[in-house]
């Protein structure tokens, strides 16, 4: 459990200053706090708050800046922020034209986030949501869809500002992000489990050449474990459950993101994608956008995911390829 | 050893083929060989080349795109790519104004690289090179410096390129790359080993609290072992010995660059940039320049590297910030 921190309870603190210190052009953090917001607020758009607990990253500070993310509020490792702490970002950030919260599907983040919308209603602001409910990993247990949010949640993030910026109006916020959101699913696999920092075992077993179906990303078991055969297989798998979430046909378009766990190294996200790229090419779709490398991690965890958003709208398209400027899009 | 592959022997060009679809706006693979070149190459400017083995994803052709790099070659894992290779890398991108071969000093890569120029200018063009040996680590046989190129190369692209893509002519180039040689270090540790694809052990061995200074990114160990006790302590260690190569006094102006062997989250690699950057405050540096990430990584080992680069003219930082196009600058 070698890590290259200091001490467990220091980590958020010397993480959240990390950031802001590399990227100063980019971000500030609230001092304190957990919050990191963008030194390049545009005026008169509503302004776009994610979050969640560290131990994501590059999520979610690294898609805080200009014409993107007007900040992310981070909580411990693995655990939302409090509703205290978002309500404060929103009252940072709120220009005049509301607030737009982006959620994760785990039960604490929900209420967490949406106790701060109360609490910034009631204070006067004008503030909205998203869930974000991309995974389409069942339960072992009841065989229901988990539809927890994760990696697919940075696609949504990208959207959602870049139409802000355009000066899209709260409302028709929330309704594109539901939109893109019902044409949004994730799987992911892990090699090798995550290590909470300080913690003195892995989060769960996984036998030497097992890999395990449907993790989440705070290091939780997946639903199925085999053992792994080649990249190829893998990504026929996982395409094989993300197609039958759709009704798709030869010329679909598809984005997808290839998205590493968080010790994946790039050069294994390669070839995965490669695998992928030839049997979408098979099935005949159009894949029209494709992100890969490191975006939604759980801390050490060995794996990948991918992500699939059918594109409904050539707009969604403009929005994924608008320019932005933050570390990590 | 479980690793996203099909065969070990299928991984370079699938590895390739991935890059290039992914990042079909920026580069393009030269079919059957190691060659990844720039969709954006300048007219009327020295176009420059760098490469080496695979393995060190995203380098090195994630500094290719515009205003950078105008071509990768790449080998196997581990290995340099052939003399003909990057000879035919050179027929490619030559816009007229010559063309330089940025090479990390390994005698492998020095030989081919050489070869390559030396075929080139026999066929009528006009070539240069710099080595790069920005790595101060010992060799613990016979104490001498080891003076490979590591991590900070990836400073020498982003210089030279700048200053290519401002008109500088060759002869000029090679002087400046000479002069940022001088002025950059790194070293780096690894708390776990790397292993190559079909490999059924790592590189070398390390005990379970350790880590070992001074490791190249080929795997190789490094020249001491020690227990693991801090961010803090490593930071130190590695500050001091990085410091060595310098007269640095109070403002003294530093680029940083806090790369990952390719399987460290990227929390532990903020941690570890907060206490550097605590550390340099406390002795009046101007850290005036930073990057975090993985930037020039060895398979899946565990750990971290630090460069110095003293900013010796201001022409350094302006050829670092200039903005470029690709996919991991």
């Amino acid at each position: 459990m070698k890590k290259i921190i200091n001490r467990p309870s220091d980590v958020v603190t010397q993480l959240l200053n990390g950031i802001a210190f590399t990227h100063d052009h980019l971000l500030a953090r609230v001092p304190q706090t957990g919050i990191l917001y963008s030194k390049h607020l545009a005026e008169k758009t509503v302004s776009i708050i994610s979050g969640g607990g560290t131990g994501h990253e590059p999520a979610h500070s690294g898609y805080v800046g200009k014409n993107m993310l007007a900040a992310s509020v981070n909580g411990p490792v693995f655990i939302p922020p409090t509703a205290a702490e978002i309500f404060q970002a929103i009252q940072l950030v709120d220009q005049g034209q509301g607030v737009l919260l982006i959620i994760k599907n785990f039960e604490a983040d929900v209420a967490s986030f949406l106790e701060a919308e109360r609490l910034a209603i009631a204070a006067g602001h004008q503030v909205g949501h998203i869930i974000v409910n991309d995974d389409c990993s069942i339960d072992s247990h009841n065989f229901k869809k988990r539809r927890r949010g994760v990696a697919g949640t940075v696609f949504v993030h990208k959207i959602i500002t870049a139409a802000a910026h355009e000066g899209m109006a709260l409302a028709d916020l929330i309704s594109l992000g539901e939109q893109v959101v019902l044409a949004l699913n994730t799987l992911g696999v892990a090699l090798a489990p995550a290590s909470k920092p300080g913690a003195h075992a892995p989060h769960f077993e996984l036998g030497e050449h097992d890999i395990s179906f449907g993790i989440g990303i705070h290091g939780e078991e997946g639903y199925r474990e085999e053992p792994f055969v080649s990249s190829e297989v893998l990504a026929n798998e996982l395409i094989n459950k993300l197609k039958s979430q759709y009704h798709l046909k030869p010329g679909s378009r598809l984005a997808i993101l290839v998205n590493g766990l968080g010790s994946t190294p790039l050069m294994e996200l390669f070839i995965f994608t490669n695998d992928v790229r030839r049997l979408l090419a098979l099935e005949g779709y159009d894949v029209c956008f494709k992100k890969v490398g490191n975006y939604m991690t759980s801390l050490d965890m060995q794996g990948v995911s991918l992500s699939f958003l059918e594109i409904k709208d050539d707009k969604w398209l403009d929005y994924l390829e608008m320019p932005v400027e933050t570390y990590s899009w």
